[in-house]
């Protein structure tokens, strides 16, 4: 069996088990993305389990976060603190195996997932963050920041109207370093996902200016040199669209919506290990595939050993970049912040927005990792931080954000940046329009993720 | 001067007029649209202003809802109850003429617009009304529903991520009969709105399966040869993409977003008014330019008394038919309708999830109008009608509505709808997504529409 085979089937048996021994879940997501989720976490997934915290690792968000056993199996194949018992604790109170994936409970989940294409904005934001942090740190001989951004998206998340949003925006900002994996079955939950949905997605995604292709998302090949070839193409963002089919391997449910959320059933489970030539012992992990990923973890600790030596070394050249980057990291804030922003005669006739635009610039200066801006109201939110420049995609150094009419694709994109590291960020509207933020600051307050909404206009009719 | 010029130009001294004595407002696209509006309105537009409830009009929805004095000069010129000192209160407490236009409040307003991308949703959802009513009531004789829904967008709007969510399923549902005039002049609020979106609009919307079109928006030829083929094309919604100036005329404020959302100024008006040839005198209405909306008036006039006529006829022909047409209109519902809805038993141990889906089986055979959907969550939310069938390309006779996962495309679907008449509709999600629909909600709400939103799962979290 190739050994792509074996781990992918490893992964299945494990989706399969965790979610019958849960009685509740989603198994044919990561049957049918298992293939492509082992060649990326395998081959290319530049990360080290033992520091979730190196900050030019890769990023990997599970956008479609109801197949969170998925990237369970991965983080435990891979050697992160998630052991096999939390496995089989799938769903149950207090382990770290939630239904979704949750940022901050599971070392290694980059981002709280569940709501469809909110991972989708997370990942375009922190694809925006790394080549903000690149435009400002990387030298010539010191590329301190140099990954992709990696999310494995579903139908559901094509169909929200915050895909839309963030794709037009990652698009257009020239995001290049943003590969996203379309897992395209036709299934959703009500059946045929073509009883409502048949987006020409090819045609769609080349709209928003991305490189797409289309693969068999069950053959190595295809999917591997798919990965190369997004990854070759650094001036736009790559969508690879993988064909697969639900529940893949299970003789009697694959291809049908009854496997999206519901246990296959322990015959069912029986047939499809067998099929597979799998062992049929539950919670099985061949030895061979414990093997495999040992290799993949020492030739990724490697690479950060190389990056600690690169930022050694960059620490003696550019000392005060150096600094700087650690304060952003860290997210230092002066300590006499209050004496360096303007004061406001209580009870003045000023506008709460002058004031809060005044506030604004007084911050710019004494925090420089501040950046944001606002859903196409930067005049009248007085959010515009004067003098700082624009980003765009010819100039990642700028501190002002356009997020377009694109409110909740904002905040999503608002916590990808935070998510990132290395920024504080804000996003403004009008207070009338927060409700189309709310689904983003829900997910922002899970996570615990300090971003910062603007909100003005809070009684004018006008 | 051409016949629509002269109507155009007095569209855009009225929008003119009427942003600078309110000194608020947006002069900008009226201005640029003007001429597409007139074309429209003059030579396609079905309706009787002396009867704005007529129910084969035409719909047509200014869904870039800030442009208000468009369709407030359109209304008044036409005949509708607005009169010249309503156009010259624009924006002042207790008008009919408010910033944004309001449904129920401005006589021949099908929509209250104004937060971007809601139109086009309420648009799609007139659309679909109009299918389904027509599926019902129309026989090969009596085509009783047979109207056209235009509407009237902006680039803010396609950025929006609704307008994904609504485009999408119009195109998958087939909605013919829906004409969308896209207003492309690369101005937002911000500057210059390639900073952030660049979009291939062209292919995005035949990405949905929409016939696409691309047009001068200053050239009447073009106007009205893009609508026509707009209508021939009864399998696919069209749109039609305008390239306008905004604030045309304007010698210079005319492709500014200076001229977006403020007065142009009182010198600047004078040097348009000029430039345009046209009188300086403020709200003028040349004399021309009554008479042409007279003729067009008489015109629609004989269209209604046509279609009474033919109705009148229906009923002797297909009285039964009649009969449940016009109590659909009215919204009936039984006055026994309690009784004929299952009893429970408080403190059962049925979930409530449960309850409601069986409730929804017995108002389903009591009100036949009632009709409705979820967004891809049915079999959880128990919301499906069974033995009704479904709503799709084929089955507009459907009573089951398949949404997508599109949540705020849902709600901004059932407004439309719901303002179209015919039908009591509901859609349903998890209560957590709630949030997604809370800015359609809130329309709902501002409009007065009784749509049924059913929630469930509100607690677990499995």
């Amino acid at each position: 069996m190739h050994k792509l085979q074996r781990i992918a089937n490893t992964i299945r048996g494990l989706a399969m088990d965790g979610v019958q021994a849960a009685n509740s879940g989603h198994p044919g997501l990561p049957m049918g993305m298992a293939d492509v989720a082992s060649v990326l976490w395998t081959k290319y997934l530049k990360h080290n389990p033992l520091n979730s915290e190196w900050p030019d690792r890769d990023r990997f968000i599970l956008s479609a976060g109801h197949g969170s056993m998925l990237i369970y199996s991965l983080l435990h194949l891979s050697g992160y603190d998630l052991s096999m018992d939390e496995l089989k604790n799938f769903r149950q109170w207090g382990s770290k195996t939630a239904g979704h994936p949750e940022y901050g409970h599971t070392p290694g989940v980059e981002a709280t997932t569940g709501p469809l294409g909110q991972g989708c904005g997370n990942a375009v934001g922190m694809a925006l963050a790394e080549k903000m942090l690149a435009a400002r740190f990387n030298t010539p001989e010191h590329k301190l920041v140099d990954h992709f951004t990696y999310v494995i998206a579903s139908e559901g998340e094509f169909m929200e109207g915050i895909s839309h949003e963030v794709f037009s925006l990652a698009g257009n900002h020239q995001l290049g370093k943003l590969i996203l994996f379309y897992d395209e079955n036709y299934i959703s939950i009500e059946g045929d996902t073509r009883i409502t949905y048949t987006d020409d997605v090819e045609k769609r995604m080349e709209a928003y200016n991305w490189h797409v292709q289309r693969i068999n998302g069950h053959d190595y090949d295809d999917i591997s040199a798919a990965i190369q070839a997004a990854q070759k193409e650094t001036s736009k963002p790559s969508v690879i669209i993988c064909n697969t089919t639900i529940a893949f391997g299970s003789p009697n449910k694959a291809g049908s919506h009854e496997a999206h959320g519901a246990p296959l059933g322990e015959d069912e489970i029986t047939l499809t290990k067998a099929a597979l030539d799998m062992s049929p012992e539950k919670f099985f992990v061949p030895e061979e595939v414990r093997t495999s990923f040992a290799e993949v973890a020492a030739k990724n600790r490697q690479l950060e050993q190389a990056w600690n030596n690169l930022f050694a070394q960059y620490l003696t050249t550019n000392p005060e970049q150096a600094a700087e980057w650690e304060s952003c990291l860290r997210g230092d804030i002066p300590a006499d912040l209050a004496s360096k922003i303007e004061d406001f005669e209580a009870g003045g006739s000023m506008a709460t927005r002058s004031a809060s635009g005044r506030v604004l610039q007084d911050l710019a200066k004494a925090v420089p990792y501040l950046i944001g801006g606002s859903a196409d109201l930067a005049p009248s939110n007085n959010t515009y931080l004067k003098g700082w420049g624009d980003v765009g995609k010819d100039s990642f150094e700028g501190r002002n954000l356009h997020y377009g009419v694109r409110e909740t694709g904002m905040g999503a994109i608002m916590n990808g940046i935070q998510l990132h590291g290395g920024f504080r960020v804000y996003g403004a509207t009008f207070l009338v329009f927060a409700d189309y933020v709310r689904p983003t600051t829900r997910l922002a307050a899970l996570m615990n993720l300090p971003v910062i909404y603007v909100y003005t206009h809070c009684k004018s009719s006008k």
